[in-house]
């Protein structure tokens, strides 16, 4: 299984950015812990990132007959990009949503996901082991196809 | 580690209940993949269900100084129960939040739980597996603390 | 054709409560017009009634294979349990919601009912007769199909 | 007893329109079912229907001192229109509000009801039969002042 | 100066209509009224009644270049008829909104007029004499022209 | 009859404020004028004015037992003064509450009246002469009483 | 093809109304624009018009089978008529809705059609023109079926 | 005089909950200091306690005719317990409101009291000797009557 | 213990304001029960009324280091005086918001504090026997300091 | 005349995205029918595209004194892009929004737009030839200018 | 240039006042420090405070004729007095708001000026240093007209 | 001290765009001016502009350790751009927002920041001169530190 897990905006700033809600490790450190992870579950994974909502958008759409299935944290575009939802929903590729920190128990506005409505599913709060989470349940939801 | 595993009203409608949305599985099949799928992942758990808002408190109280976490899925109550809110909270037991269907992508008043904002985190969408995630999440959890 | 009658929070208190809303017959006198009116339509009733959402919802799921249909009148409960919803909807039995009092006529909040949503219909504020009229919507629903 | 059966916009257009919500039996039908249905129950109906709110309301208003309760079926009139429900108030015949459809289940718009509160009693949800329901009704009620 | 006078749902029913808020005179005692009043203010009146959104709006249009100003009571469209509105706007005679009663110590969806934004001013809660106070207003009105 | 005229906050700057709005006769002008017509109608008027809120309170209490009725333009603590509508309420001498703008056409906020509610009525459109009116409905109140 | 244009409220004072807005061009003006202009488009159209909510519905339903599609501009019933959407949805047929201005960038309660949503489509803000792209979209529409 | 205090949800938990908010006194010390407190104000106290709302509901119905007063803590059904408020109402026993912490500064869903409507009053803030108020609140409310 | 009694707007109208609501003791009465009730409870009090929002912040700032507590009333700028909250906050001495009647069961506007945020609690429904409540529930706080 | 056609985020995927709602036509295939259709219409047309919010800013920048109008589809963007409507008023260059389908029947958040009020006007519906019509329109503004 | 600076409620508790929020500077001091530094600067300063609204509507009405400028301060009155921001309106001094604090990562009701939209602009979050910053921005102004 | 300007959408048209709220100096003459302001001020700025949300993000993450604060005009992105805020809260550098219009006397949706919660503050509609001043505010602000 090949799996695009995207990152969006702020997510590069890992370790340095409020550390008290996302932790110390940094961006890197959680990329490489991604790839030996990924690696161990038989995964095939490629990591992306951007600050741009278009550009996250550009990587859904090239996932395109190239992914079987994505990993989508889209930072705070969760809570109000349309756009990304819809570029989910053109693709048509099963897609996990995954936040670090728990965003159901954070600012009003960081409650609500306007993206994962195209998502098979969202995993919000267990820190970088949600993206092995979203993995295993990608694994999991491939078997029962 | 010890867990305790609540499900919240009509979740023993499992099989019967919109299976469109819930799947085929009975409850009971469900509880046997649950405690079969524990053993492996060598979690000792119990399953308790209730369609009663009080008794989901009175398992969460009871589960204090008794289980190390909690995986509770509280059904509608999700969307209205500040009382299991305030039972999570006080308690202070590690708890993850599990639905089956992905309840960002259904009716306006289920893409709010009031619930998960006093849980380490929510899973939602997986199927049966979120529970699996679930335990999965809490070890990685207990391990890192 | 079998019916079970559930009643809802308070609705015991009949001939006491708020008699200028809900008149001066008692909940066991109303029983008892309920199993003499309901013998003429030929209608087979058991009733039950209870305070706890979740007995309630414990009652509609026990009607699952006994009941040919349900008629409920989930008092306050109408305006807030999804929980009762969705029991309706898991059990998929013909249901129709009954309110002794016209609620479109009262406070904004009892305006509104959750769980009607779930029903074939809703009859509000004809007093028992309410009751009566339910049941003989249930009978002719039955000959239609 | 002599009661007015008024019908609102688009009833008319019965058996036309969206056949799966209203069922396909004509207006015409309809009425000969509603006049035959009642002289069984030995009540005198008349019919009448608009599509015009403020002929609804002559029709209320020219029934003062000439009919001795109403039936009425406001169509999409019933979630805006104050005026009707100040002409059911103004004349104070007994008034039953009925829909083919059940308004409770459908669009967020449909489920409140302006005109319902200057009425007995709503009954929703029951086809055809609802008129003969609300007819009952009035006969109940009339028995008992 | 000739003034239309355009009274709008219910108002013909004067007398019969609530009476503790409309009082008990009769709307042909009304017309007498303010035909004899206007009558020593020097204005020569015509009064038109309508349940009818869209004759009122008719009434509105025929006054165009034939009438110097309007007086209106729109009864219970007031609150939602952007239509009327748009006509008093379009016609662009000076017009007066009269309430008998205080709009604005009722219901809450009574206390906020859509039409008045369209008129030179409102005049709510002096019964059937707010209709001569808009005449005054009027003369005075043209006077300063 | 002895009438209060009390006048809130900014109308003394009359003349001077928004004259696009309000005219530009000045508050003392006005005051000559309200004089002048009140004696006319054999009307005693006396006129005070105050920014402070608590003052107008102070005025509106003083009344008490000392004028027959009162006039109020209450400026801009009509559209949020609780503690006004108190006032009116507590006193329970007949109140008009008077607007020199038509507040109905002008800004969202300016559009409800929090103290019209505890008045006879409200007038509002007129510039100054809507005082006038106030006074003349007052007469005609009392008459009837 | 066979099209009905149907014009509501105060359409009919084209050239009087707000000519800033809505042009100086009179209503037999516009109307004799649209029949020349269907005539090149080889369309037949009929043109009515109606301040009356409920014959504009009399229109939509008396075309049911008459014509072949609607072309309508329902005025400021565009913002709050069920009625016409449920009539529109119960003849079904295909029908665009026109606005002479463009409403998205008027008044916030202009801003939103309830009408639109029972139409193929929604022209708006391109003056009399729109009518013909009406047509011309109707014509379209039919070849592609 | 013979009072029934009635606990809510998590209340049982006093001393074990958020401590901070709560206080550390335990809830057997707390009913020990309340039978004892309550015997010194000669008040004869039962205390009960449920995480249950309709089990609320059964205390207050069963109080009718047993208990001259209730003290209430509604816990967190406090907050959307429409079914209780109908229970205090219904057997229309002298209620007094008692919440430990000041809801009226914690989250904005806790400010606001559903129950408290159908009460003498609310005491809010005082920790546990808020039950004391009530009680003598209580005493001194039976000696006016 | 040095008290200083703050009433707020109409509170000095005691005995004349609606008296079904706020009892017939007149103002005077009152302050002559607070001074002999507090005696007997040993507390020191001076009480001092203003209908002025911005008095009663001098007074709460004039208690800074002069008093050891506030008991305030604030009356109607409970609901929307954030500069009070503010004064509350600013002098951080312990103060008791009281009510004479039950705000939580009158007008929705009423039923929300936005003062009481910044005091230990409140106290509603208990007519002038809360201010003695407010001193117990201020000597109890003393003690427990 | 000529003019520049941007198409917003997922537009480029036509043909592969939600094909019910946006046909099966490619985007490639869609801009070769504009090109052609333009050429027939005399208006020399570029076609431009971008997922990214500021590159559609760009975009609308660069045209300033390059192209006499503007096709705009601001796919998801419409719905939230404060920045794409200043970028529209900021040029000032005729603009003309189109969109594929029907925005006023989907879901509740694509009923609004925020950058049509920039426009011109709106076309919503009507498949790839709205952009034609957009066309049109804009050579029927030119001709009237 | 002369310059009158407005200071609202709690203002003056400067130093005393949540110093975490305010800062440690008392009210007399920072007067000191805005006479030192206005004179730098060669402008003309008076001071003044006021906890009462209507205080600072008379401050501003006084200054007409006499200041150049204002600054204004009006603490919690800016987020609703109406009758303040109608004040400045009325004037038409060129005033600048200041806050001491960053009301704009504060509560939610602080985050809305209701008086700021009469001024110039509004400067927010500099301390004490906010009140020569207007002043600066002033001076500015002043030399570009 | 060495400070980072960051220009957002449409910020480059400056001169071009709607003169009457930006007005005509262009975006090149701007740039120049605050080079030279900010050299009499001792600052060392750079001076970027983007039109795309996540660019501006870019150049707030490689501030990261390069400057010592920022100023920020993030345009429309001011009103909506959750990622914005977050981006200046993870680099966690003094920044000062600025505004050249007042953003709080335009439409409502311009009123509210959701960037300036994560800045020192906001200054807003003083032009150019804002810039200015949010350059002396950040140097007081170092001083202080």
């Amino acid at each position: 299984m090949k799996v695009l897990i995207i990152n969006g905006p702020n997510i590069n700033l890992l370790g340095i950015r409020e550390k008290g809600i996302y932790g110390s490790i940094s961006y890197s450190e959680m990329c490489k812990y991604l790839y030996e992870s990924s690696k161990e579950l038989s995964v095939d994974i490629d990591i992306v990132q951007s600050n741009i909502e278009g550009e996250i958008i550009n990587f859904i759409q090239k996932a395109y007959n190239k992914y079987d299935a994505l990993v989508i944290n889209p930072g705070a575009y969760t809570h109000y990009s349309i756009a990304i939802y819809d570029a989910i929903k053109a693709v048509n590729i099963p897609t996990v949503e995954v936040h670090i920190s728990n965003i159901h128990s954070r600012e009003e506005f960081r409650r609500k996901s306007v993206t994962a409505a195209a998502c098979i599913g969202q995993i919000s709060g267990f820190g970088l082991y949600g993206y092995i989470m979203a993995l295993m349940a990608l694994i999991k939801n491939k078997k029962n196809i």
